[in-house]
């Protein structure tokens, strides 16, 4: 059987899967990435986890390669530069060192870009040349296709969405010390960020005054706004509105057929995408309104990062995939 | 001689040119726009014009194509749609009628984009694969080259920048009526109502205490600031801090190697560069750095609209452009 080893590096997890042409993990697990601060130990887990998962599909398997989806990703380099999230700093020679340990065709990107491709070979954008793939999770991640191709930049860091400034320089930091980045504001981390500010604010009661910080997880306000909550109602008003803003703003420079959105901050449901529904079609310019669509990611929750990784293989045997 | 028609259509002036291979302009002259509010009576004028040029070249010519910039096109429909600068409202189906007239191959595009193109044909960005043209007029245009390709967008309108919101809603409004959009900061315009706002603001003497907005031109505004007037230095850094942020945001996006300024604000010179440059790398993600020029326009300033036109045409014959 053909198959290419998916990669996501995040923060929290590392998740590894075996990805058919179909787009359909056969095996995968996880461990966790913070658990290996150093990096050669780190690539010595990702090797063995990888040749675990290998023995258990029990038939023979041709491997066609290993992509890689990791935050601040440079495709160009094969690098990991200056990644807040992850516990190497600097700049992470991630292909050429874990290229030592697994001989076979390998390709890193921005996680956000790997979603885009797997979205577009695997999911929701199948037959779209236009659309960005946004990522809600603990940051805010991008990935832009436009005329059919995945958007690199100059240097491999193009969609780095994040840390666009909304505020002129007049805002929330950022993990990387950006002043006003979107991110700040619209990621689960932006939602905790504004139930803090809400609280500051205004003086209505809510479950959320005997709530650390520390102890706020998405699911919470969710649930806190079902059962009318007003903090949390305004905070998902809040986030809906810049995110709306922001979206807006992307389509003026792309002009992208529609929004694949994905990660935590979806898990809200209609409680997020209502508002953000009823202000992007406010704030989006009358030439492009009506034509831009917000859509859910076509692939499974659990196996979409995983999935994307292994877009990036199998984007190069796309006589294979379907 | 082959030659193509580049017209540039702009809210005060219609300039027509025939342009070589090379990017030169043979002929060219131009008349005014607002003289025409009837379509069928301008796209008339035009046919007319373009026919006095073919016959002062004076030898046979091998007309190839007539492209077009002009604000608010999009080149999939070849129409101009709700442009607040043209005197014609709506939804104009310009290509449709001048093909009437004039049959030969024929493209409309956003007058930012033909520049874009105009550059990576004739211009500064003739190795370049990802670069986005800005060009500060009345308005603020953009035109976005990314993996060698323009892009376009789903509906052919991408690269409104000018539209693009800084302010989380709380901010100026453009001609259009977009709250916060950049083109009401950062444009000859955008210049000209910094020099109002910076008279509210501060009580300090100015020669602009006796010029009303409707007497004020750019050149004057330069001249200000040569000769120390506070209000012009302090418009000049206000309004290069805010373009570095924008410029910074859309760095984000596509990750340019470079952006390539034209028009009338770019005229000030130092009083705006030197401010913008300061900015952009202040503002400019650590990733980023030190990766991204500030270049001009590589075509001679009167005719690199007519030349960004015809560039839409010379196109589709780069084994003959050069």
């Amino acid at each position: 059987m053909d198959l290419v080893i998916g990669i996501d590096i995040g923060g929290t997890k590392t998740k590894i899967g075996l990805v058919d042409a179909h787009g359909e993990c056969h095996e995968k697990t996880f461990f966790r990435t913070r658990d290996y601060p150093n990096l050669e130990a780190y690539l010595d887990m990702v090797k063995s986890t990888a040749d675990e998962l290998i023995q258990k599909i029990g038939q023979p398997v041709n491997l066609l390669g290993c992509g890689i989806g990791a935050p601040n990703a440079s495709s160009k380099n094969g690098t990991i530069e200056n990644a807040s999230n992850l516990v190497w700093k600097g700049r992470v020679p991630l292909v050429e060192k874990l290229a030592q340990r697994m001989n076979m065709p390998m390709r890193i990107m921005n996680d956000a870009s790997a979603a885009a491709l797997g979205e577009m070979l695997f999911g929701t954008a199948k037959n779209m040349t236009d659309f960005i793939v946004i990522t809600l999770g603990t940051g805010f991640g991008a990935g832009i296709v436009a005329n059919g191709q995945l958007i690199d930049g100059y240097d491999g860091f193009a969609g780095e969405l994040g840390h666009v400034d909304m505020t002129m320089g007049d805002g929330r930091l950022t993990g990387l010390g950006v002043r006003g980045g979107l991110e700040a504001y619209v990621s689960a981390t932006g939602l905790k960020r504004t139930i803090m500010y809400m609280q500051s604010k205004y003086m209505v009661e809510s479950r959320f005054r005997s709530i650390a910080y520390n102890d706020l997880h998405g699911e919470e306000i969710t649930r806190a706004a079902e059962e009318g909550d007003e903090i949390a109602l305004m905070a998902f008003d809040y986030t809906a509105r810049i995110m709306a803003q922001a979206l807006a703003n992307f389509t003026a420079f792309t002009q992208p057929e529609a929004f694949i959105l994905m990660g935590g901050l979806t898990n809200s449901g209609k409680w997020i995408m209502d508002p953000l529904e009823k202000y992007f079609n406010a704030f989006l310019l009358e030439v492009y309104r009506g034509k831009v669509k917000l859509l859910h990611s076509g692939m499974q929750g659990k196996t979409a990062a995983i999935c994307g990784a292994a877009a990036l293989i199998w984007e190069n045997h796309k006589n294979k995939a379907s």
